[in-house]
């Protein structure tokens, strides 16, 4: 897939892991003006928090984004602070900007400054390889435990014109509403200020990279990263109103990305779509949906295909959310498994096919009000333990 | 082990389970003084619902436990109330007391009724069996994928006589701060107002069963009762202050059975023992400690022994608790990981060999106050998803 007009990426191995490409770049040569999305982890790894000083610095501006994988370089102090930094002087120098239109990030293990020296000797190779065809090299090299490459794309209609969202992202472990160890970049040809990027941004991910939930845990790198190149001429969007089409397609690109990184959650075979409908307010129905997405229980009956909607409900009613448990209801599907709080008349084996469909829909209803909230989650299964009990060695 | 003197206990096969006991009784056969705790899921189970109404009726009176596993009896509608409620007044016909003096419990699969018209039929069984030394036939008959029976016992000085606490649990999945899948029973020879017992079995609880998470899920079902015969004779313990000797004997039998039952988490082979410090508060504390206790990469790093001290501080710092990451230390025993927010000098061979122990201490001290926290969690292994992922099959 080519990226949008204005914008070259490319993808290598610089060494910071064995056998992988671990560096990947996004350079817009004439700049883009960008908006971004950060964790809010406290322990913010040292790229989230120099790029977040840096779009403040800038205005909203970039010219390049250098992202390696295999060292999140989180948790490193004044260390891993320095590392980030030269890399950063360093592709300024070669990119001829500012050091503030250089965006940073990372990912991989904490507690390891990342070997700059590595990342900094590979950029002149990395510069060498960009090209508008690049997206593949980049989208490869962000990965970690990652099953496959994460590529999205929509088009939109502006002043007449056909433009272009290309989004590429890495997910697998710690993904959670609040944007867990995520990275997504997404680039657009379209006029934008950095001011309606960052409505336009919220918004997109609102309903989708902060609705879904691979295990509760939220990490220290997580970023989202938005680029307008502007190539596509005509006026520039400003206004977080304008750009309805615009708007649209990067919704769409955020949650093709954003289920693409649930439905590969670490060792996830199988994902469950929870509706929570009637819950007092949209808060309370947030508090049972991620509840719901967060139960072991729930997680490994999911990885079983059990249609155990009893977790499901034990769950709900420990969220913290106030409902009549006899007004409550619960369906797979269309089939109806609890009405009025009690177990409803169902044929076992017709739960049990829809328990083992890639796909579980689970509505519901708490009958108390007008609150609703939405959440994606991936089951919870021997390939998950097996990837965590060992992710160092 | 023999009960205390006031009690009689049995465990029998009443048939709700194909092969193993499922019913056990206790019986105080002239009355005991009653206090206890119960499950805040909202979705509470029939026998909680009618257990916490009738000892509110009989004002802390307790004649007799019915305790079943097998079969939670939650979320099963008016069909499980009525349930409970036949077998409830079965009892109370059959030991001659109000149907306010016998308290219900029950664990299993939710969302399917009591059968109780076996129960009903087993009772009489069931009594026939009631002896001083039927404590271990009762701690038996309780177990659900517990892997052995959870008895602890101490004694204590009152008005210069020598008496004891008896207690046994049932633990595995769901085991969580406010009470989760477990079910406790303590008794003791004491003689207790209700009051008292009240204020002495939550001051237990919260260095014990509230104390303790195995996957962050609480049940529908968790119930804490604590029986006080009375026959050790002497005055009756009333204010809470009072019986200092007798608290310091509950909390220690609370606290062993509590690590008895997070020791036998679903799958688990090792426990973290996770100390907080210096947080802004208790209360944040709390957040910091629980959210170290349910991370499943937390856990899963755990079960593989691997000292990965980035994910504990990771979830730190989505915990919700406000601290300075430069301030931040973490110990693993006496070995220290971090400091100031930094990787300290360590042998990653020490680290690993404090991680491959059976309980592995856990120290962070946020730097920014007061306030403090403990809890004890178990890893999650494969045994856990083997175990859950088919639990009903």
């Amino acid at each position: 897939m080519k990226l949008p007009n204005g914008f070259l990426a490319s993808g290598i191995r610089s060494g910071i892991r064995k056998r992988r490409p671990d560096l990947a770049i996004v350079l817009a040569p004439s700049g883009a003006a960008a908006a971004a999305l950060f964790t809010k982890n406290r322990f913010s790894a040292a790229p989230v928090s120099l790029s977040r000083a840096a779009l403040a610095r800038s205005g909203g501006k970039v010219r390049a984004a250098v992202v390696n994988s295999g060292c999140a370089n989180a948790l490193t102090g004044e260390k891993g602070a320095g590392a980030a930094r030269r890399v950063r002087d360093r592709a300024a120098r070669l990119f001829g900007c500012p050091p503030e239109e250089i965006f940073l990030a990372s990912t991989g293990v904490i507690g390891v400054p990342l070997p700059d020296a590595r990342v900094r000797e590979a950029l002149p190779a990395a510069i060498s390889r960009l090209s508008p065809s690049g997206l593949e090299a980049a989208s490869l090299a962000i990965l970690t435990t990652d099953a496959g490459p994460k590529v999205a794309s929509a088009a939109f209609r502006h002043a007449g014109k056909r433009g272009r969202i290309v989004g590429f992202a890495k997910g697998a472990g710690m993904i959670h509403p609040d944007m867990a160890t995520m990275l997504a970049f997404l680039m657009t040809d379209a006029p934008a200020s950095p001011k309606f990027l960052r409505a336009a941004l919220r918004e997109a991910a609102d309903s989708s990279f902060h609705a879904i939930s691979v295990d509760g845990d939220t990490s220290t790198n997580d970023t989202v990263l938005l680029l307008a190149s502007g190539k596509l001429g005509g006026p520039e969007l400003d206004r977080p109103a304008e750009g309805a089409d615009f708007r649209r397609a990067l919704a769409a690109v955020c949650r093709e990305l954003a289920e693409m990184i649930v439905r590969d959650g670490e060792g996830a075979s199988r994902v469950m779509a929870i509706e929570i409908r009637g819950a007092r307010s949209d808060r309370e129905a947030k508090l049972a949906a991620h509840a719901v997405a967060t139960s072991p229980l729930v997680k490994t009956a999911l990885a079983g295909g059990d249609p155990n909607w009893g977790r499901i409900l034990a769950a709900v009613g420990r969220s913290g959310a106030k409902f009549s448990p006899k007004r409550v209801s619960l369906r797979a599907g269309s089939l109806v498994l609890v009405a009025g709080g009690s177990p409803a008349e169902y044929r076992e084996r017709d739960a049990a096919r829809i328990f083992s469909r890639e796909t579980v829909p689970i509505t519901i209803d708490l009958g108390s009000g007008p609150g609703q909230a939405s959440l994606m989650t991936c089951d919870l299964g021997h390939d998950y333990v097996s990837l965590n009990a060992d992710y160092r060695s």
